[in-house]
């Protein structure tokens, strides 16, 4: 009655996953992050997309970055900030973010507590460009987004 | 700096989100189902998967039904039971299950509360099956299965 393959059931204890190994966040050396957690939730053969959990420690924050491919992400514990194109936008839990293709983008957790989310993406996609420091200073002209850069969001 | 199309950030209200529809859960007429609600997170041109959001009223049931894609599913919200194939599992919030191809599949919230559930498909997928009786008597064979779907699981 089943198919060939097996069911996976992974039991949740708080934010992590029994048998989901918690990553580096990045394998790329020259990106600039802080005290932040990757686990893989669902990649594979047979879907399209992968779903991803980013835990963000109080005060860290995501690589700044840009990509082709587009982000679905999904707020699952805590609050935060993110900078999204030119727009930097308070984030809670459950909201909803969508990171469209080429445009900078950056997570950072409020000061007190986690910030965790749900990353949906292509499983076929790009790997992410850093800004040039050219880039970040366009981004630094904006005074809002500047706060944000300093970690001191408005 | 920003890419051409738009960010989207949808603000929650608990398990109901600004601009998403709260949906029927099924067109089809023929579909057994009880309490159930469909929300579309994501749902883009962009993205080759899609993520919905499905909330279970208390006592109530998803569809009994089986198709070649895969679930990836993480609950949101509650507790409840699902079978997958020949097996009944609780399943408590943050759990993490996959649904097999062509595997028998259904979600049942725990009496005293709702039960949401997150459920990642690829965008181009196939239509459900709907069992047969002849299905539905082959299921109800195994006890633990009968009483699952008799909604006593036990």
């Amino acid at each position: 009655m089943a198919g060939e393959r097996p069911t996976v059931h992974r039991k949740a204890k708080d934010f992590r996953w029994e048998g989901v190994a918690e990553l580096p966040y990045k394998d790329d050396g020259r990106a600039l992050f802080r005290s932040i957690t990757r686990q893989v939730l669902f990649a594979d053969p047979e879907l399209h997309g992968e779903l991803r959990y980013f835990e963000v420690a109080p005060g860290g924050f995501s690589t700044l970055e840009r990509h082709v491919h587009m982000h679905a992400v999904l707020i699952l514990r805590g609050r935060g900030h993110c900078l999204v194109g030119n727009a930097v936008k308070a984030i809670d839990t459950r909201d909803l973010v969508t990171v469209p293709a080429m445009t900078w983008h950056q997570f950072r957790a409020t000061r007190g507590e986690p910030l965790g989310f749900l990353c949906m993406v292509n499983a076929t996609r790009d790997k992410p460009q850093l800004p040039s420091a050219e880039d970040v200073a366009g981004l630094e002209a904006d005074p809002a987004i500047a706060a944000f850069l300093r970690n001191m969001p408005e």
